[in-house]
């Protein structure tokens, strides 16, 4: 019996579990949060006590990881983590094919998402499909003719940073009005903070939420006192779904793929973000041309899962 | 001896080609200029009595067409021309299956460009890349994993339509700021016409090329003029090529091709335009997508050369 190890790297928590190839029920799962001083190391001894943990006497016969950074997927070398330091050029698929003598796939996180919601998730019978997650950033993962597409160089996905409004706020990767500049969480808390600054009379609900200290605005207080009319909130979450509604439409006349498939935490935004995005997205595309936006599936699981459907891919590649 | 027929309906002329499979020269070789008031009937008794001059007594293995119109690949029915009436839902693979008894694979210009240069033109030996002509619209065509992708409705490619400001002026499909609405030579002329009527004082090369006749504006004037130093045509042939580098910059970071392939009479357009261009790409793109952007290699016959490879393209796949 095939025996799947799948892994996930997240920047902030860290997590493992065992399956039967073909079962969609764990047999084990173990999960740790990575402590805020981690670096590559600390991650990747405390991702050890977790398979040590999971596997007791038993050997997978794959490995699926998914990395939350850029990683080279052919060489499954990791690229960097923006959150956790060290991680620099680590050979991650080598070294744990060394640790463990099986077969292992790594690929980042959107991707590996991609992957999951495909084989088991909002993609199933989809063989078009783009993955958007939308959270602390904004990033995407293809389907394509039923496989990932990951670009020449595995950079495809990069929705993020599609301009939407080149005369619009300077994003972090220097350019101005990306859709991740409007959409992410901590920018839509940064453009409330603006607007909240500077209109001093309007944000009554959004300021009591937040007692006035403006520091303590996310993404999540913002949908909270959108669906309770406050209309600054409401501005920023609009925007949000404006952006990330562009560039949807763009994409779907570029691509034509037959689903947008979203995840991450501003998808809970609720039913004003969720309308406004549908509603844009239609009318940036082309009237002939056909898709539809759908939630994820998998939740919390999803790098899991998705790392379980990259080692069972590669299982029935090889 | 394979021989392949190859057709190409634009929308001003008709052509048709005769070569030996795997030769790289034309047998025979026929055009025709559409007449002004021609419909689908006419262009098609155009087209038979070409076919007839070309083929004598020889029958061809297999014939690949080139539709300048939106085109069901799959079943190889065209959808309409935009130049051309009564085309709307012609079966034009059936049609010449039936009248030939060979088989015949119909898609749309670009599509076909895209596979010709790739077959045998700037795209040899680059398994990704995005051809798109810039003349009088703006269009794309797509290879990936060395195959064509046309998308899920077949609908893929639609640069032309990509938002790049919001604040733009209206394009003919209804949003403002599409990538044609500055990037095409139609659009370009109007653009340069919009200014010149509301700046008097500026613009005199260009005046002077066009006798001060605002109706006589084309975006070969415009780049004459340019290249000569008209401030009036340099600003809108920067647009262009700054619409365009931003939807090829994002393309990039969407899909992460290898080469961006450029054809069309706007492709022409001299230095001021390609260096735009290739620069507002660079900085539009994240740092660590590669891509190249060259020019197109097959000129005219781009069309003829892409059914060839369509058709070869078929037989090698049945």
């Amino acid at each position: 019996m095939a025996l799947i190890l799948a892994l996930d790297f997240g920047g902030t928590k860290l997590a493992a579990a065992l399956v039967k190839s073909s079962c969609r029920e764990w047999l084990r799962y173990e999960r740790r949060l990575s402590p805020s001083n981690a670096d590559a190391n600390t991650d990747l001894e405390i991702m050890r006590s977790l398979i040590a943990s999971l596997l007791q006497d038993a050997t997978p016969t794959a490995i699926g990881v998914s990395f939350g950074g850029p990683v080279d997927a052919t060489t499954g070398t990791v690229r960097l983590s923006h959150h956790v330091s060290g991680w620099e050029n680590i050979p991650l698929k080598n070294l744990l094919e060394q640790e463990f003598g099986v077969p292992t796939n790594v690929d980042n996180d959107a991707n590996v998402a991609a992957l999951g919601e495909y084989r088991f998730g909002a993609g199933k019978g989809y063989d078009s499909l783009f993955y958007i997650t939308i959270s602390t950033g904004v990033g995407g993962g293809w389907i394509l003719n039923g496989k990932l597409w990951q670009g020449a160089g595995g950079m495809a996905g990069e929705i993020g940073h599609m301009v939407v409004d080149p005369a619009g706020p300077v994003c972090l990767c220097g350019k101005r009005g990306c859709v991740e500049r409007f959409a992410s969480g901590p920018y839509m808390a940064q453009n409330a903070k603006d607007i909240l600054q500077n209109q001093q009379q309007h944000g009554n609900i959004l300021r009591n939420l937040i007692q006035n200290d403006l520091n303590l605005l996310t993404g999540q207080l913002i949908s909270q006192a959108a669906s309770k009319g406050d209309s600054i909130a409401q501005a920023v979450l609009l925007k949000s779904a404006w952006a990330l509604g562009v560039g949807i439409g763009n994409i779907a006349n570029l691509i034509n793929p037959q689903r947008f498939i979203l995840g991450g935490s501003v998808t809970k935004a609720g039913e004003i973000w969720w309308n406004t995005l549908q509603t844009t997205a239609r009318e940036t595309a082309l009237p002939e041309v056909s898709f539809e936006i759908v939630p994820a599936a998998l939740g919390d699981d999803a790098p899991l899962w998705g790392a379980v459907a990259l080692a069972e891919h590669n299982n029935s590649n090889s």
